[in-house]
């Protein structure tokens, strides 16, 4: 008796026990509730962001396209603060002009190293394809031209609920295939996280329809590589992220909006179901309680089953695109790893 | 209002806001019950481990020397039906003798390439340091033998209750020591699982101390790097781990018995405290539901820190070490992953 109540204990330890497989249960199997304090294995700046439960009203869906103009207002305004911040902090030239068409913004660090000097970046950033327009979206950019002191081009691109699927993948298309009249692809990366790391993957995607050359390598943070919200996470980490805190929230509304009525199994909205073949090397970025952990991680073994240089990076307790976060030091560490991840394959 | 509410939503979308961080609530958060079923994103071979609730008595612990023997044996038991399967299904010859004193299975395969001719993998057994001796604790070595096609000696290390730290790590510095003299380190990796993963860490910890060589490369599987129980994967796969379940169980228990009043803190116990400068290119595996997730997430970025070549591969879904589970697909393949990057840096 002892011995088969161990069975399942024992089983992964060492390979083991095909016949401690059960035939799964009816009805899923439900986790209590449980304390979830903040670990002291980060640092003090993040633990700040990581103890708080979920803000209040972080179950508020816009419900029509006023709506939704209201919410991506009030959010972009939000985060101007910090943007501006981070742009005057690493004394950042922000230039706002367009190339191929689009609405970019150009960023550029006050002292850009030989090897950089014609390397481009292009950031694609988040906001689940509809919070973030205009300089709002282009912090992450900063974060990259500030810590790996790299020209980056944040890219402006349409969104709903005025201009769904593929504005903003035509405008990345756009943008890409200026940017390749001017630089060689060897010399330059694309990077972006949440729908922004789902965006590189699809642009790559779509690159390739077009006969478009891919970069030398991409940095997808946290992609939203799975819209129609598969993925373990999605429910192991439900309300663990304070961030996201499920997927039937703003996100799956914003997947919607997003999608317009295309099959979000797409692989150009999910790109997590496309083809890999021939990617560059790629830096993959999460956090152990992301919401899309799963996805980060889908999006990783797929790329390596391609034979991608794929590789990962996690850290410890952090909710969806907490290496964004300004003050804190994971994020500096993030961004060197990412800033050495292009130094490697980018040609100087 | 709404600006106010949706602040630490947007926060990490933007690298923002230093604003919305909180002074950390006095009580800790509580995470509300949630279903959990298993994904579609996995093989029906891992679904079925991945679908049941922890197994009966999965919160059993031994309180005495006597208890844990019985709890050894019938664990040990258990799980030999799955050795000897994959024994005799990878035509692996398995010879039972001693290298540098210390018991030892020799595990050859039929067919092994050119290249690793004169290649040898050491191989150290999970189980908490107390479970898994004798050929219930050569599973893994023997994945890794059939998968890769190396040969792989497999340290059948003592154990508590009778034999506490440092018997263990004794035992694999006398392994490795007597290994050296008949093979060069350029040619030889060290890998292993759960406690197994963390003996690695502790045993290049402890051949640094000796003057000992370090191997070409290593693969601590989700290294039980942490004895004392920090990490927040403690709390937030709590209960989601259908393996370990807590850490408040047997493996809090079997730390104690291993440690035998030694500060679980120490790095010979705990190597995520160890000083990993000039450590060989390591290869991390976990699972996205493992309560050591954290373990793993913290040594992959200490590692990367100390300028290390450090990778991490995680698989969807997986409680602790489901990595090992011999009839999964996803065991195939973690495998070959953990084979190429052997093949990558050993000498030939």
């Amino acid at each position: 008796m002892l011995l088969t109540r161990r069975l399942m204990l024992a089983a992964p330890l060492v390979p083991a026990v095909q016949a401690a497989a059960q035939s799964p249960p009816a009805e899923p199997r439900v986790v209590p509730p449980r304390p979830l304090p903040a670990p002291d294995t980060i640092s003090p700046q993040l633990r700040a962001y990581v103890a708080p439960p979920p803000a209040p009203g972080w179950n508020f869906v816009p419900q029509t396209a006023e709506a939704w103009r209201g919410f991506v207002a009030a959010t972009a305004q939000a985060v101007m603060p910090d943007v501006s911040a981070l742009r005057d902090g690493f004394r950042l030239t922000v230039d706002s002009t367009r190339i191929g068409g689009v609405n970019v913004f150009v960023i550029t660090p006050p002292d850009i190293p030989p090897e950089n000097r014609d390397r481009v970046l292009m950031h694609l950033h988040g906001g689940g394809y509809v919070l973030f327009p205009g300089e709002a979206g282009a912090g992450e950019g900063m974060l990259m031209a500030g810590h790996g002191r790299f020209r980056v081009v944040s890219v402006d691109y349409r969104m709903p609920p005025d201009h769904p699927f593929p504005a903003a993948l035509d405008d990345a298309v756009a943008v890409w295939r200026a940017l390749l009249a001017e630089h060689g692809p060897a010399r330059m990366g694309i990077f972006g996280s949440s729908a922004g790391g789902g965006l590189v993957l699809a642009l790559l995607l779509r690159a390739r329809e077009l006969g478009l050359p891919f970069p030398a390598a991409i940095a997808p943070g946290t992609p939203w590589a799975d819209l129609a919200g598969n993925g373990d996470s999605r429910n192991a980490n439900a309300f663990v992220d304070n961030v996201l805190v499920t997927d039937t929230g703003w996100i799956r509304a914003a997947a919607a909006l997003y999608a317009g009525g295309r099959d979000l199994n797409d692989a150009l909205l999910s790109p997590v179901n496309g083809d890999f073949t021939g990617f560059p090397p790629a830096l993959i970025t999460s956090g152990t309680r992301d919401l899309l952990l799963s996805d980060a991680v889908r999006t990783h073994r797929k790329l390596r089953q391609a034979k991608v240089e794929a590789q990962l990076q996690m850290f410890e307790a952090q909710s969806h695109a907490q290496f964004l976060l300004r003050a804190a030091p994971e994020t500096a560490e993030a961004f060197a790893e990412i800033a050495a991840f292009f130094d490697r394959h980018l040609a100087r």
